[in-house]
């Protein structure tokens, strides 16, 4: 058997008839080193949306890619001043009826370096496997030296979503170098303000309708099946961050002489939060689940059909149990959810003192499905808040405030919330889509009817006659919108074959 | 009305029969400027009792004040090494058969300079006023400047508790200038690890128990009563610090694609916090309440004779309810209590992100009142944690705890825990005492069966024959514990007028 394997491998492959995939293959076999010397690059610029010099740095260097591989590059802008760019580029097909955009986003969410363990966000090295598995730090492979692919990268954006970037470009140059062409136009659209929230994505779109017209946006984001199978998911999950402070006395007071006296803002908060989830983590605000539409029997099919890995994950993430007990992982992500990103309130740890707090804050992380809408969303939070007996307000407190109202919350939803949106199965694009990620690979591929986390795919359908698909790569355990954040190179080498049929897919 | 007054203030004082209490006010007035170098280089040293180096340097220049004083200076160690020693000091009376102890500490909490407002911790500044009420920084005196006695010293310490250092120091200078002289032996006990919870204090008394012997120790320590007027506290509340930490995944997951399933450890944890007290503050932990010892007679007369403050300090404070609605401050600084200190999981503000944080944590003040002992508290809040569900451990779960149990919470008692004591406010000392005070006010004394705040009491009770008595000095707004720590310079003033007539009371 292994002298079998090694024959195949050492015939050259030109005396075989080859697949299209067996030459993006054997492209990106021959290039691995020039691929990561490139991502390396685009990884080490620093990538959060708020961040106007270096985002725009991260704009300039994939126009300058695109530029090399003749897209025709240019930045697509709003009319709101210092918004991160759209970079936008061109693969026309002559005689193509069809077009395809293929989005990928260039920015990645804030993190704190101090909580990288080892290594920093913006200074991308390899390790030998996860981290959390013992993975040691290993060099960069040298030009001769045999890359593994079961080698992480890590760094901020590694797999979210610069990878998506990095597929999609090596995609394209690999097809041009086996002389493969689509036959339609391909489209490619790059958003640096996707982890903010896509603010200013409609502005943009508004103003640059005729370039970003399409029969599909393929949109290359999160990870791939828990089970390391390929998906292709029709709709992600609509976000809304909502910040909420609580507040007790003007100023810190000693909690022995005024412990038991003087409200405490953090017993105030987590009794608020305590209102808004069961013990099983059901939601129990008014009305939280009652505007998501009903699954299809498409939808219906394909969640009973994917992998069952819940019990898999368990073990891996150390829990015993999870909320909503009974319900799997697919089915509850096609729910509406409510998140506590964080809370705060004194200190924990060497800097914590016997003090009874000003103030307790948490930051909400309100995730939405086809059916609901983000502000009644955030209306009826701010109603159960007021039921709960707190004056709710935009600000902080003033002293007329204080001495009128017991209970008192300010409550912030954040720029940039937006809806759920979802495509049929049944669509033929959708058809076609699936056939061409399906022949790539021998495992069944999982159709997931949406995505547990969230893309402004609403915002391109509001404004666009089109509809969204999205095909992830990264490897599921890739820490995203975390410290440690990584990209496995199999999913990377997996995702430039993806993306090339999904190049030669015909809509 | 205004000319008689100026007669008065330059008639020399030597023209009238002099109190004591007006010599020491002479003295005072006389050296304010020299008073205020020596208080302003004692609370440049930083001293948080962890920070070896420069806790025994505060130790170290007091000691050099107390030997240019002449009182006889040394350092009490334990056994334990580098640990805040104790700076002690005597005025031997000859013939005097009683002792009396006069104890204050020099360390104080640890705080984050960046929480300070324009000022930073341990680089004393004056203002005009509190910086709540607008105060504005001011130069320090120059030596022909009049000081303004409602300016205040912005420092760590500042109030809690070098001020006890400083008061009780320069009552000696007054008295020794006045040629006053006390009828006890006066010794004097600075502590350096009363924040860190005096873990090594009996340790260092039962090593000096013929140094530390006396008819009582006087402890200079917290504010006087809200309204401005002195008091004497006959007690103080026992105090323990808990940390709590629950958990969630082993590693940090995206609130998309978990949410609704992972469990977040800062909703267990919000959930946690909220089954220990009600809507109204109480606690609500089996038998928290049970073991505390009635009050007597004295004691509740005294609380009814006390001040009513409550309204004007919610003002202040900007407080529409209180906790236990309908019992004063005064009553519920007599029961136990639960704190929270502060909480933390995952982030607030710019670097909260879409995550299920991995960890929640909390730090919990345990306040205890006479018959309480801390070591059974801690078992009634361990015992409600595992009636909650949890499986209890000191360590950070293993996987193989994670596997078997579906709530984990970390529970560890911090060092240093002790319990409450009070001194009967018709013993004989306590009357005397009383007479002292009353003596340098005309408002009456506040008597205060216990303080709110902690003190080390028991472990001097345990350890010695003594009884224990406090009278503090501090403006109640001192922010001690917090950040933008003061101390209003009359309540200097006030406090040595104060210890110099404790010095002269016959016990």
């Amino acid at each position: 058997m292994r002298r079998a394997l090694l024959l195949v491998i050492l015939v050259p492959s030109v005396f075989f008839a080859q697949t299209p995939q067996d030459k993006v293959r054997a492209y990106r076999r021959a290039n691995e080193h020039k691929i990561l010397r490139e991502f390396v690059s685009l990884l080490s610029i620093p990538n959060v949306a708020a961040d106007t010099p270096n985002i725009r740095k991260n704009a300039e260097l994939i126009v300058d890619m695109m530029k090399q591989r003749g897209l025709n590059p240019r930045l697509l802008e709003g009319q709101t001043p210092n918004v991160p760019p759209l970079v936008y580029g061109e693969w026309k097909i002559p005689g193509a009826s069809r077009t395809l955009i293929l989005y990928a986003h260039y920015d990645g969410q804030p993190t704190d370096p101090k909580q990288w363990n080892g290594t920093l966000p913006w200074q991308p090295v390899f390790r030998s496997a996860a981290f959390e598995s013992g993975g040691k730090l290993v060099s960069a492979p040298a030009d001769n030296e045999a890359i593994n692919p079961e080698w992480r990268i890590y760094a901020r954006a590694a797999s979210d979503d610069k990878a998506g970037v990095m597929a999609i470009l090596t995609a394209f140059d690999a097809l041009k170098a086996a002389g493969l062409s689509p036959s339609a136009n391909i489209k490619f659209v790059f958003e640096g303000e996707e982890e903010a929230g896509s603010s200013h994505l409609g502005e943009i779109i508004k103003l640059n309708k005729e370039l970003l017209e399409s029969d599909a946006w393929i949109i290359c984001d999160g990870p791939v099946h828990q089970s390391g199978v390929k998906q292709v998911v029709f709709g992600a999950r609509g976000d809304v961050n909502v910040d909420l402070t609580l507040y007790g006395a003007k100023r810190p007071l000693h909690s022995g002489h005024y412990g038991n006296w003087a409200p405490n803002p953090a017993l105030l908060l987590a009794r608020l939060l305590s209102t808004m989830k069961d013990d099983d983590g059901r939601v129990t605000i008014d009305g939280w689940y009652s505007d998501a539409e009903p699954l299809g029997d498409a939808e219906r099919k394909a969640i009973s059909e994917a992998p069952q890995y819940d019990n898999e994950l368990k073990t891996q993430l150390g829990l015993r149990r999870t909320e909503n007990a009974g319900k799997s992982l697919m089915e509850l992500i096609n729910i509406p959810s409510l998140n506590i990103n964080g809370f705060s309130s004194g200190d924990v740890g060497a800097l914590a003192r016997n003090v009874i707090p000003t103030t307790a804050s948490a930051v909400l992380d309100l995730r939405l499905v086809k059916g609901n809408d983000y502000r009644r969303q955030i209306q009826r939070l701010v109603d159960h808040i007021r039921k709960q007996g707190y004056f709710v307000v935009d600000h902080d407190p003033t002293d007329a405030e204080r001495q009128e109202y017991p209970l008192l919350a300010k409550v912030m939803a954040r720029a940039g919330g937006y809806n759920a949106e979802r495509t049929r199965i049944d669509h033929p694009i959708s058809l076609a889509l699936i056939a061409a990620v399906q022949s790539t690979t021998k495992d069944k591929v999982v159709l997931l009817p949406s995505s547990g986390g969230s893309l402004p795919l609403s915002v391109i359908t509001e404004n666009l006659k089109t509809v969204t698909l999205s095909v992830p790569i990264a490897n599921y355990d890739n820490n995203q919108h975390a410290e440690n954040e990584n990209l496995r190179l199999q999913n990377l080498w997996d995702g430039i074959e993806t993306y090339a049929a999904i190049m030669l897919m015909r809509p």
